[in-house]
């Protein structure tokens, strides 16, 4: 087991109702509020609404920004960061997925930092203050609610790139699964894979004595296989909304990186396809898991074994583990297809045109991911394998 | 699932050779520091020396405070106060196990109340305000290093009550597995018993849709018993003392309580028996938990066999599941022999004397846990069934 620092400070309130709370703690932290969010949605459903006489009730005082996309634009953060310093804001609530929070993160650390919000991304500053910021989460995928990252598309060449610091973490998220009733069957299938990627990056590691962080990842993976096709079935179905909108944050949280040195290649060669095909995460990510685990399963048999066995209930065969390792596989591209998800590119209409250059962008700073060192090469192969 | 409120602020810091950075973090904190421990196991393995030079190296101004004793007592938390007070100490040190941390974070509650420490534990003042605590942990047991709570025993009357709040969480813990391998078998095997305990108080709940809690229970249960005879038969096995270390913490820090309603029977049945008989605290549970549950496990035959099969490897038998519970229960009580806990109370020389006593204290606030309420007849019931 490897030497680790954890700690996650921010603060989960869980269940029905709970979004009538953010006045009072949005309140905890400031009295000008900066209220980040994505499309018409949130208006359409009544939250808007409801948040916004929430905040003016403890007297907040409510700037707005709201236009984030999916793949999120470094334009919108720029945006952001003016309407914050203009406004002398105190806070910023995010109200959405991933994006949304995101999006307020990279907005926060903006507004303390005198130079190019960008800088975060390259690596040119790491971040030590931020605006604090508090999230209505409704899009449970990206785990950023708890988690210490940001990933921010730049539409100068389309680089998505991300940064991250414990400083990043929301002071709180506001999980209340009935908001995600409404959401459409593609992103709650879009959303399951993105948790199960985050488990995933960090389950496959070469780290051999992870006993408790692999059995902890396994039970985020089980959580999710079991009530993802129930959300699909029954939308309206709390228990299972709950089990999913959990599982998005404790498998990002950096919980599940305890002792263990993770991979974070499939989402370096996912990124690449949404930044250039703004295809939604999640399904770039159904695409590639696959493909990659083909690509490097044969470099530890034994951890893919154990993924196999323990995740998707095959059967030990003792003269022939690689049968075993490929019944693995083939279980979870059947999982992803049974939730509407591709698991091919030519599925999401993207042909091998950029594969090259896909692939050189993705090693421009070196090899890609820690389970295998990944080349230019390697992700051109793995770019094949899922086509 | 219920509602819930969840944030662990402590941050753990964990692995070979750690303790090195416990001046830099105290420092953090406060330049007067009250160094509080137990016996002399501490400086027989020169921990101490290395804690003391670190300490100084600082500059920071050591006020000590040893003497703590398993199931810690008032009189030495109302001293522990006393030395606060008079040398305007602003940070606490404790090293050790469970008994030191509880000590702690009793005195610097304490130290911020001006009534008597008592009325924490009687209910009669919550907690707002504390002393910063530190930890370096040495026994993996109680989880107190990122707890929000503390047990303390009053010698007037031999009363072991607790209380709690977020704000007396140590704000890290020092956690170097290395310095659990002169821990006495006996003392790992309570520890071990004490972890799976804090475990199965929360996973014997009514609330049925805890999907991810329950999985990540089993998680830790399993960890624990896999590892702690790895650690009985090979002090010195890094990895097995590291799994079970973190899964101390895990068990203990709220996440596994989510979601769901937990019941804490066992440990108030068991606080009488180490209040009254000062027994080993983890030795009790492994008395106390089997008989619990033969006593309790027909009011919900489905979770007892979920145990069974999930966490004991028992088969399913549709014929009679009732017989699968009861081998689950045994190979528990077997697992508790194999690492030399004791089973029944007997085997610590405990007679049915007190057994009315002991009942009419657990109860005398009421009926006991939320499983099952149990009454006063039901207690002196559990405690024969553990003779």
């Amino acid at each position: 087991m490897l030497n680790f620092n954890f700690q996650n400070t921010t603060e989960i309130i869980f269940g029905k109702g709970v979004e009538t709370q953010v006045g009072k703690k949005a309140a905890e932290y400031g009295k000008k509020v900066l209220l980040h969010y994505g499309g018409t949605s949130l208006k359409k459903f009544g939250l808007y609404d409801k948040i916004i006489k929430n905040l003016k009730d403890e007297g907040i005082e409510i700037f707005e920004l709201g236009g984030v996309l999916p793949n999120p634009r470094l334009s919108l953060v720029k945006e952001g960061i003016k309407i914050c310093k203009d406004n002398d804001i105190d806070f910023i609530l995010a109200v959405g997925g991933g994006s949304a929070i995101d999006s307020a993160k990279a907005i926060g650390a903006g507004v303390k930092y005198d130079g190019d919000v960008w800088d975060f991304f390259e690596g040119k500053v790491t971040v030590s203050e931020t605006l604090p910021l508090g999230v209505v989460l409704t899009i449970p995928a990206a785990g950023s609610e708890a988690s210490s990252g940001t990933v921010i598309t730049n539409e100068e060449g389309w680089y998505k790139k991300s940064f991250g610091g414990n400083v990043i973490r929301p002071k709180f998220a506001i999980m209340n699964p009935e908001l995600t009733y409404t959401l459409p069957g593609y992103q709650t299938g879009a959303g399951a894979v993105d948790i199960m990627a985050h488990v995933l990056e960090r389950y496959f590691t070469n780290e051999k004595h992870v006993e408790l962080t692999d059995r902890l990842s396994e039970a985020v993976l089980k959580t999710v296989i079991l009530n993802t096709p129930k959300a699909l079935d029954f939308p309206e179905d709390y228990n299972a909304r709950a089990e999913i909108m959990i599982s998005s944050t404790i498998a990002h949280n950096n919980l599940l990186d305890m002792g263990r040195e993770s991979d974070w290649a499939s989402h370096g060669i996912e990124h690449e396809l949404s930044g250039i095909y703004d295809i939604t995460h999640g399904a770039g990510l159904a695409i590639i898991l696959p493909a990659w685990m083909k690509y490097v399963y044969r470099s530890n048999i034994d951890r893919f074994v154990q993924f196999a066995i323990r995740v998707w209930n095959v059967d030990m065969n003792f003269n022939d583990p690689e049968a075993v390792v490929l019944e693995g596989i083939k279980r979870m591209e059947e999982f992803f297809t049974s939730i509407d998800m591709p698991t091919r590119l030519s599925q999401a209409e993207i042909d091998s045109e950029k594969f090259e250059e896909m692939a050189a962008k993705a090693t421009e700073h070196g090899t890609l991911g820690n389970f295998v060192k990944l080349t230019k090469e390697d992700i051109v192969n793995i770019y094949r394998l899922a086509e």
